[in-house]
């Protein structure tokens, strides 16, 4: 029997941002696999394995899950949010490239979710309602260099900048550079939300602008978006603000 | 009684896409306001409106919506993927920021969606995987010198580029312009995935190169993701090919 493996997205959280084909392919598997955080959301059917996970093992996670499925095994593997931007799914093509023939009979599906930046962005209003670019802060992977020049050229393009993982405990500094970074070249009233454990019972979301966005803490739960020099703020009601970059560009 | 408007990301297209709070949303509306490829897909319960536009009259639908949920209803307007990209949401901000008292006593909601990126990238591999941008080719809302200008910088940066709009019946040479400007800057073996109606019955999709992609056929149900010069096609068991982004930038 061949195995099977699909790579799922949770979502940023709450069940309600699951979709029915995640859903499916998570009941549907003989074992779940994921980083702790993720699986601890599941709910185990009887006779179903769970797996848990440190979160910095991610492709020897995929290797795991491969060698499963490889096995004749149905696994899911699980992502937050969608698993195709910055997540599992380019970690199991790794592993694949790595050892194509642990993965020759395995049929492989990649179930997508809603990604962090979409219900960042739902929350507040419509930042990403022009063009956008998603940009990873964490330079465990890549040189902190291309960061950097991938930083001033998205600000000369003036798209709407959604950040990923912008900080750790182990560095707390780099969200801070890439806002100086951003200053270059865009006005210090550029409006910039922080937007915390979105779809979880703690979420917050701030907004404020580039001028004083270094001294708005920031974790690993957090999302940041930059806006373009179109984003706008608008109030409504008594208290209410929201966000949004226009459809038109008109008027560059 | 306030009103309420909720504008609601559909996903790509099937039911099993669509997010049990998006669903949820849709069910609790006294009325339904959409594109009518959109709410076509919807089963109107007992008592419910349905209103069907014409896809080119966002304005005027996200004022009507407006104007409805003013009135005291409970509004749904539906979006193809997520209403925040390239999508209904920032129509409707446009249209508060235009008659802010329409707006004042109004609950205004976002559900975000699967957008048509993350459809397409599941269904390849992970093109998406590393850092990437988002761009509209429709020039009805900005001048074509602003797309240019970004598709430029964006090679540049080596961002993946999702190509949304990127052709119509009115403008089918604008994605070959596209392919031209990105050539200047990007190797010809550059992967370019062509997704057209992902979800659909009729789906399909195509993997070619930077060098061929102006001979492919294009239109408005296609999305287009062009690779960066880490994007990778693998071959896996005798028929399937897969396209990746590496996590890793190491060798940038």
């Amino acid at each position: 029997m061949n195995g099977q493996l699909t790579i799922v997205g949770l979502g940023p959280g709450p069940e309600a941002w699951i979709t029915p084909a995640a859903d499916a392919a998570i009941a549907a598997a003989d074992t779940v696999l994921g980083y702790s955080q993720y699986v601890q959301r599941l709910k185990p059917r009887v006779g179903q394995i769970i797996e848990a996970s440190d979160n910095r093992e991610e492709l020897a996670r995929a290797e795991r899950a491969l060698a499963l499925a490889s096995s004749g095994m149905h696994v899911a593997l699980v992502s937050g949010g969608d698993p195709g931007v910055f997540a599992m799914a380019a970690a199991v093509f790794e592993a694949v490239e790595k050892n194509p023939d642990a993965a020759r009979d395995v049929d492989i599906r990649i179930e997508p979710g809603v990604t962090a930046m979409l219900a960042a962005a739902a929350r507040i209003g419509a930042p990403l309602g022009h063009d956008f670019c998603a940009i990873s802060l964490s330079d465990n992977l890549k040189p902190w260099a291309t960061i950097e020049r991938r930083l001033r050229l998205a600000a000369e393009a003036d798209f709407v900048i959604a950040l990923y993982n912008p900080a750790s405990k182990a560095r707390p500094e780099q969200i801070r550079n890439a806002f100086a970074i951003l200053s270059t070249c865009r006005a210090p009233e550029t409006l910039v939300i922080f937007a915390r454990a979105i779809g979880r019972s703690d979420e917050s979301i701030d907004v404020t602008t580039l001028a004083e966005a270094a001294d708005v803490a920031c974790d690993m739960r957090t999302l940041v978006i930059v806006g373009s020099a179109a984003t706008r703020m608008i109030h409504c009601g008594e208290n209410r603000i929201w966000v949004y970059t226009p459809r038109s560009a008109r008027d560059d």
